[in-house]
């Protein structure tokens, strides 16, 4: 293990926190908060932290995978630890473990909060908030890689432990040029947004932070009531609909881009995707009509809410705790599918599971024709037999670490459906769950304990847990 | 597909079945409880079927493994159909979809019952109920053919098809000397409980239905307090103890008659089986340490309701929906776990978990060190690549499964740990859930579409998935 090279790199990500900071600094200078040195702080910190390492290139530049991976997991780790500190230094929320749950959910795109009334928040700390959600989206190592010149390709090692989907595409050769082109289309998409936000009467500010919310995925809002508060149709469909095309894989943007569209029409996780998003957005409200009277009306709370739940985003504009068990499961089941691999969302992701799906129909195949061939298909080719056995085994880890967190967690002694549902949409990161952490409640009645194991969830969902789980192991950090 | 086989093999499977159900006619003639016709009209139509197409053997005896699977599928659902007239002619159950339900949890040895007072039911069917888990428990088909000396190896695949289990193991190539002495140890052991039950002072009758539950792995009781009623640690640690006996691979007992010691110690899945069960049951103990103030009597309940729910039986002592979450947690996903392979108990099995763990961990270090060579080893031996890709994909069936049902089962509206742990306690053959479905609850308030669905579960689930399916699937019953 590199451990010159992993410190250099953690080093140099932290310098980048650092000048996003800045971006909050000025707000709460601009509105006069009186919280300046509560950025101050953790910029010094991190300036110093990060140059002490960074400042001499290490002499022997090699990257293997397990550098990557732990190069990841620790810098993840130490932004949510620094990205925590305007929260705890300012007093805002006063406890270190819930602002590092908090930022923790904010980086990795979750959403689940331990503020009991958002409200009360001063602007610059929701926007530092709101602003983990649009870094952590589009993955905080890529972002630096965006920036810093570097030319070797060693660090795709570093951006393939952070991208999610099992596959990284043929984009990967001029991997920084194809980089700075998905940047673009991030930055092109979340402007749109602001300015359809913007028309449709929200505030300025408002319309920023839920355009970060709604890039990243993450969904922390600014009211008590999420997107509710604006009760506004045309606001609903706007983020619903921007939801939707954050969750889906950015490689169809930028085959749009180079006038691909074969391609695009022959991606089956793209059809699939809004294919469930649209057959569970109408089985809901159905489900849901006697509340909500009108189709229309009903159709506009529930793709609002499927929309928001598959991108694991987690706004809301209903409490959906109070809707029938057949909406409530739908919803459950839609937060573990995810969205698109290659996008900013979480879950197993639609590819994982058609492949999923796809193995299991074989593995009944095969076992009523054990002589006979078949192949597991995806996008019109056969999928290559370690893809698929990838796939088992990376669904076979998602449930034991789903299976060991419920156990923590039930420590807390609450209810089966808080117990259970607290971890997955943490785990997937979507943000709000069932029963008690539902839309309308929030995380922090949690033990310190579960906190911590919930924050473990988190990194470990967004980074598709090998990363994290290396760590656990230190007999793989040794040299072969 | 060799449908005259088909039908051949299943109309012998029912006029065993219709000799099984003697017992509970003479069980009705001794006490008199008037209701023999509810016996005799089932065992006439088992045998008029039965003989009508097993008479003449077909000409082409050819049987391939989706034939053995199809004959396994609907020989259960035939012998639940036939099953269940006793119940609906005696008009102790007025529902037919009651009936069925209470005959495939009777066969499949799940335990989970419609009825609202056990112990208004007459003694014969009583008896009958608790005699289908004892046939059900070693398998149907094997019972047949242990009966019949049929010499053909062909119909190793129906044992294939009905045994539980990744790996048939090597006693194959005698099997049918060795099913025999297997049913041995089965009658055995099912004797030796019914002697201690009774000499602690269990009337005779229920001695041998309880001894039928537990060696089933079953779990129907004839109290509405389960075992609770007898109020008796010797009781309750002669039942536990035989729980955990039928719980385990009986290739051990096999192997301790033929005095092969050294491989029952390399065996690991008795090793994680015991291991679980012990652990499990200690920190139930401690958790539950404030309701019942002393640790050895915390853990006669805890070891009992461990060794009940992890060998899928389903008998209580106590109302464990009112423990601690962490006890109702550790209970739910000892469900899932289950019992070993080859033993009457269900769920997915100890070792696919340890397989699966196996795997889990071997794509860590894979992930960490693409190019080392690690290989997943189970007593002491590397498992082929084909055995654990069989046993991931039977998870991913497994969970696609569950995910499935519980959708199904969301339309009746019920809480959400109702509608979760129905489904888990159903298809991995518990008997009780959580909630409305503990074990002082039941499942007679469920829909007709969720009793159906449920029963397939307990079907799929006593089946290891592949029959049932196969079923669903026609394309498969195609000759290649």
């Amino acid at each position: 293990m590199n451990f010159r090279m992993i410190a250099y790199s953690i080093g140099r990500i932290l310098t980048v926190i650092a000048a996003t900071m800045l971006f909050p600094l000025f707000i709460s200078l601009y509105y006069k908060e009186g919280i300046a040195v509560s950025y101050l702080i953790p910029i010094i910190i991190s300036i110093a932290l990060g140059a002490g390492v960074s400042l001499k290139s290490p002499k022997h530049k090699e990257l293997f995978i397990r550098e990557g991976m732990v190069i990841v997991a620790l810098s993840w780790i130490a932004i949510s630890l620094v990205g925590a500190l305007p929260f705890y230094i300012s007093k805002a929320i006063p406890s270190f473990i819930d602002c590092f749950f908090e930022t923790v959910s904010g980086f990795t795109t979750t959403g689940s909060t331990i503020l009991t009334d958002v409200e009360s928040m001063s602007r610059s700390l929701l926007f530092w908030r709101s602003f983990t959600h649009w870094l952590g989206g589009m993955g905080v190592l890529v972002f630096t890689m965006a920036i810093f010149s570097a030319k070797d390709t060693r660090t795709t090692y570093m951006m393939r432990a952070e991208m999610p989907g099992p596959v990284v595409g043929k984009i990967a050769s001029k991997w920084q040029f194809s980089l700075r082109i998905l940047y673009m289309i991030y930055i092109a998409l979340t402007v749109i947004e602001i300015i359809f936000l913007s028309f449709g009467g929200m505030p300025l500010f408002d319309s920023v932070v839920h355009a970060f919310g709604t890039a990243g995925t993450g969904g922390f809002g600014i009211k008590n009531d999420s997107i509710g508060f604006y009760n506004s149709a045309y606001i609903d469909y706007v983020i619903a609909i921007f939801m939707m095309l954050f969750g889906l894989n950015f490689n169809v943007y930028y085959l749009l881009l180079i006038r691909k569209f074969a391609q695009i029409k022959g991606n089956d996780e793209a059809k699939w995707y809004l294919g469930i998003m649209v057959g569970a957005s109408l089985i809901i409200a159905l489900n849901i009509m006697p509340v909500y009277h009108t189709f229309a009306n009903s159709f506009r709370y529930s793709f609002f809410q499927v929309s928001s739940i598959m991108t694991t985003t987690g706004y809301s504009t209903a409490d959906f705790i109070t809707w029938p068990m057949l909406s409530q499961i739908i919803l459950v089941l839609l937060m573990i599918v995810g969205a698109c691999a290659g996008s900013t969302g979480g879950g197993i992701k639609v590819i994982r599971i058609i492949i999923l799906l796809k193995a299991a129909l074989h593995s009944i195949k095969k076992a009523a024709s054990p002589r006979r061939v078949f192949s597991v298909k995806a996008d019109g080719k056969s999928v290559e037999n370690t893809v698929v056995h990838g796939v088992l085994a990376y669904f076979v880890i998602y449930m034991i670490f789903m299976g060991l967190s419920i156990l923590i967690i039930s420590l807390d002694n609450k209810d089966f459906a808080t117990t259970v549902t607290s971890v997955i949409a943490t785990m997937n990161n979507i943000g709000p769950g069932l029963a008690s952490v539902g839309p309308a409640g929030n995380f922090s009645e949690f033990s310190v304990l579960s906190k911590l194991v919930m924050s473990v969830g988190m990194l470990a969902g967004r980074l598709e847990f090998y990363p994290i789980l290396v760590l656990f192991f230190p007999s793989l950090w040794k040299r072969t």
